[in-house]
C-alpha cells in the first residue's frame, strides 16, 4: 500500500474528508480573502505575493488575454465550437496549440534574459551567443502585426518602473530588455520593439518565475479569451466551420 | 473578399496595427486598472461587475481550483508532464477531462436551479419531474469523498448572504439551492450538502451566467491546480508514470 | 493491494514480463500475420473477422480518410505544426474536434437505422418520430459540398451489395439505409444522397458494431488524413499560421 | 481572393463536387481496392508501396497497436471516458499523450540510426556522440517491464530479415540496429535488447520514412489500443475515476 502512495506525491494539496488544504492554508480561508491572482501565485509558488508584486503579476494576467481570432489557439476554439465540442474541449482544443511558436515565446524570452544576466550582461556578445545557439529569431521582440508597437509592451513595462521605485521588484530584467531592444534597434537600423511576450517575459523574470512557468502563466491568461470567443461562437451557431468557406478552395499543388 | 471576414464575426476584440481593444476598451487601459477576475468578466460577458459582483465572483473562482491528484483531470497533467509535454500540452489534456461527469456538473447545477426557477418554485415537483427527466444524479449535492460536508460550500454560501444582503444579488438561487439541500434531506433521511459544484452554481446563477459558463468557468478556475500540478511533476521528473507503479497489474478479466 | 488492481480491470491485454498477448493472441503470433484492419476488428470486439467481413471493414476505414483542409479537424492539425507542435499533439488536437457535429454523424447515422429496425421497418414514420425526438437534421444523408453526390457512398454501397450477396452480411440496414434516402427524396422533391457517414453507417451496422464505435472507426480512419496533412504541413514550415492572412480581419461587430 | 487559397495549399488532396482525389487518385478507385495499411502509406508518402513493403510496414502497425493500461497513454483514454467525454475526446486526450518520452522512442531511434549511419557506420564512436549530445538514455534499446526481452523485437527483426532477403528493402538499419545492441550488451555486461521503439524504427527507418513519421505511425497504431480501452471503459461504466480509489492517498510532501 505504501508503494502506491508513494508513486505520486505533492506537496500542493491535502485533504480528508471535511477538509482541503491547499499550500497548508485551510480552503475556507482563502475563498474570500485572496484575489484569484493571489491563489494562482500561491498555487504554482506555494508563498504569497506582496501587494505591490499581486499588483504586477495581474497586470501581466491581464495583457495577454487574447489577440484576437487570426491566432491559431483562438481560431481552434471557434472551430471546435461548430464541430459540436462543449467549453471544456473546445478551450483543451485551443490551449494544445499553444506550443513552442505560439506560447511558448514568453518562456523563450525568460531564457533570454536569464542567458544575458548569466553571460554578465554584455547584450551584444549575449545575444550573439544566443543567436548562435538558438537561432536567429529572438524571442520577445518585434511584431508582425503591430506596428510601430504593441501598445501592450509599454504599458507593461511602465507597471514594471513603477514596481521597482516602490521596490517590489530590482529593475534588472527590465533593463536586460530595454537593452536587447535596443541593441536589436541598433543592428537592423530601425526599432524592432518589445512585444507582449518580451514584456510579460520581464514581469515574470523580475517576479521570480522559472522560464516554463512564463509559458503556463501564459496559458491561463489566454485561456480567458479562448473561453469568451467560444462561448461567442456558442452564441452564434454554425456547423463545421473550416478556416475558410466551403467555397474558397485550398490550392492544390500536385507533386 | 467581404466573404472570407463575413465567415467569421466577433464583438470581443477590434484590432489594428498598434491598437488593441478588448470589449470597446483600449488594452492599455485595462492593463493595471481592472483585476484578472474583472478582466474574466468583462471578456466573457461584455460589461463590468461592480464591487461586491466582482467579490462573489472571485470567490467561487479561487475555490476549485484544486481537488488533487485523484481527480482525472489532475492526475491526466501529471502523467502527461512524464511523457515529455510541456505545459501547454499537459494543461490542455487536463482541461479536455472536465467532460460531462467531472467538469459538467456545475454547469447541471445551473440548469437545476433554472428548472426549479422555471416550475415555479415548487421544489419537491421540480425535483420529481428532473429526476424523471435526468436521472437519479442530483448534480451539486453529496459527495463520495468529504462526508459530512464539503468544507467549500457553506463558505460560498455565507459570502452569498453577504453579497445578498449587500443588494450585490437577489438571493433566488441561494433560496432553490437550500431548498434542494433540505428536500434532499428529507428524502433520504440524511444529509445530502450542497458540495462545490451547487454551491460556485448558486453564485453563477445569481450573478446571470448562463449554464455553460459554469462548466467554462471552472475549466478556467481548475486550470490553476493543473498549471500548479503539472510544473510540480515537472519539478520532480519521472519518465512515463502510468497510474499504479508497473508492478501492480491491472486486473485481467477474460471475457 | 487487490483494491488498486480491482479499480480498473481490462480483458483487451495480459502482460507478464517478456509476455504480451492481445485478446489471448500472444502478439508474437499476430505480428506478420494478421491485417492491420483485422487487428483493429480484434482489438476493438475480440473475435476475429472473416475475410469478407475484413474486406468491407477495410472499405469504410480506407473510405473517411481524408476530406480535405476545410474540415476543421484537418486545419486544426495543420494550424498545430505551424505553432510548433510535434505530430502527437498535433494529431490529439484534430482528432479532438471530431464531435458530435464533425465524426458523430456515423454514430447518428447507426442509431438512426436502429431506430427505423426497431420500430419495425415502416421508414416514413420512422422517420417521423426520429425528427420529432432528434430535430430535422437526418444525419448521414445530403452534402453542402458534393453535389449531385458524395462519390464514396455508391462505391461502398456496391461493396455492401456484394458482401450481401457473398453471405457476409444480411443486408438489413442497406435496406434501411436507400429506404430512408428514397423516403428523403419523396418528402423534398430532390434527391438527398446517402454520404460517407451514411454509407459508412451501413457498413458498421452490417456488420455488428455498436453506434458510439461508428465514431471511433472513423477517429481511426481520419486520423490517416490528419497525420499526412500534419506532417504535409511540416514539411511546408509557416509560423503561427492562423485560418486567414494576418491582413484579413475579422469582421468586428459590435454589440 | 488568390490570396486566402494562396496561405494554405495541399498535394494531398483535391475536391471539387462530387469528385475526391487523393494523391492523385479517384476516392473510388480506391476503396476496396487497396488495403488500409496501403493506404496509410499512400497518404502520408504520396506513392504505393509493393507488396513486400507493404507486409513490413503492416507488421509494425500491427506490433504497437496497445502495451496495456499503465501506459499513460491508455490510462488517459479510460480516465476520459469516466469523465463522461465521447470516444473523439478521449482517443484525443490520450494520443496527445505520445509525447518526447512516451510515444517519441520510435523517433529518436530513427535519428540515432541515421546518426551511426551519417558517421560512417562506426558503432562504438558513434554511441559515444550521440550520447554526448542526447544524453544517456539509448532509445530503443532496454525494457523496464519487459525482461529478459520484449516479445515485440525478435519476431519484427526476423519480418526484417525476410524482406531482406526478398529484396523490399537493404538492411542497413537493422545492421545498426544489431550493433548497437551488442555494443550495449559489450559495455553493459548484459543484455540491454532492442524494444518495440527500436524495431519499428528498424522498419520504418528500411522503408525510409522520415523519423518523425515513426512517431506519427505509433500515433496511429497506438490509436487502436486506445480506442479499444476507450470502448472497453465506456461498457463498464465509472465515474471520475482517477488513478487509485479514493480511500488511497497520494502522499502528501510538505515542502
Amino acid at each position: 500500500m505504501s508503494d502506491v502512495s508513494d508513486w505520486w506525491r505533492t506537496a500542493i494539496i491535502d485533504m480528508e474528508p471535511g477538509r482541503i488544504a491547499l499550500r497548508g492554508h485551510p480552503i475556507e480561508d482563502l475563498i474570500g480573502n485572496v484575489s484569484f491572482a493571489e491563489m494562482i501565485w500561491l498555487m504554482v509558488r506555494g508563498d504569497r505575493p506582496d501587494d505591490a508584486q499581486a499588483r504586477l503579476f495581474e497586470a501581466a494576467l491581464v495583457a495577454a488575454v487574447d489577440h484576437g481570432p487570426q491566432a491559431p489557439s483562438i481560431a481552434a476554439a471557434r472551430m471546435a465550437v461548430t464541430c459540436g465540442l462543449p467549453l471544456n474541449n473546445a478551450m483543451a482544443s485551443a490551449v494544445n496549440m499553444l506550443g513552442d511558436v505560439h506560447g511558448g515565446a514568453g518562456e523563450q524570452a525568460v531564457e533570454l534574459y536569464h542567458h544575458v544576466e548569466n553571460a554578465g550582461g554584455e547584450i551584444a556578445a549575449a545575444l550573439d551567443s544566443w543567436i548562435a545557439q538558438r537561432g536567429k529569431i529572438v524571442p520577445g521582440f518585434g511584431h508582425r502585426f503591430h506596428t510601430p508597437v504593441d501598445p501592450r509592451a509599454p504599458r507593461l513595462m511602465a507597471l514594471v518602473a513603477e514596481a521597482r521605485d516602490a521596490g517590489a521588484c530590482e529593475g534588472r530584467y527590465s533593463e536586460i530588455g530595454t537593452g536587447i531592444e535596443a541593441e536589436l534597434a541598433r543592428r537592423k537600423g530601425r526599432p524592432i520593439p518589445m512585444n507582449i511576450d518580451g514584456a510579460t517575459a520581464v514581469i515574470y523574470a523580475e517576479l521570480g518565475f522559472a522560464p516554463p512557468l512564463a509559458r503556463g502563466l501564459f496559458c491561463l491568461s489566454r485561456s480567458v479569451g479562448i473561453l469568451a470567443h467560444a462561448w461567442e461562437q456558442t452564441q452564434q451557431g454554425g456547423r463545421n466551420k473550416g478556416p475558410t468557406p466551403p467555397k474558397y478552395r485550398w490550392t492544390y499543388d500536385p507533386d
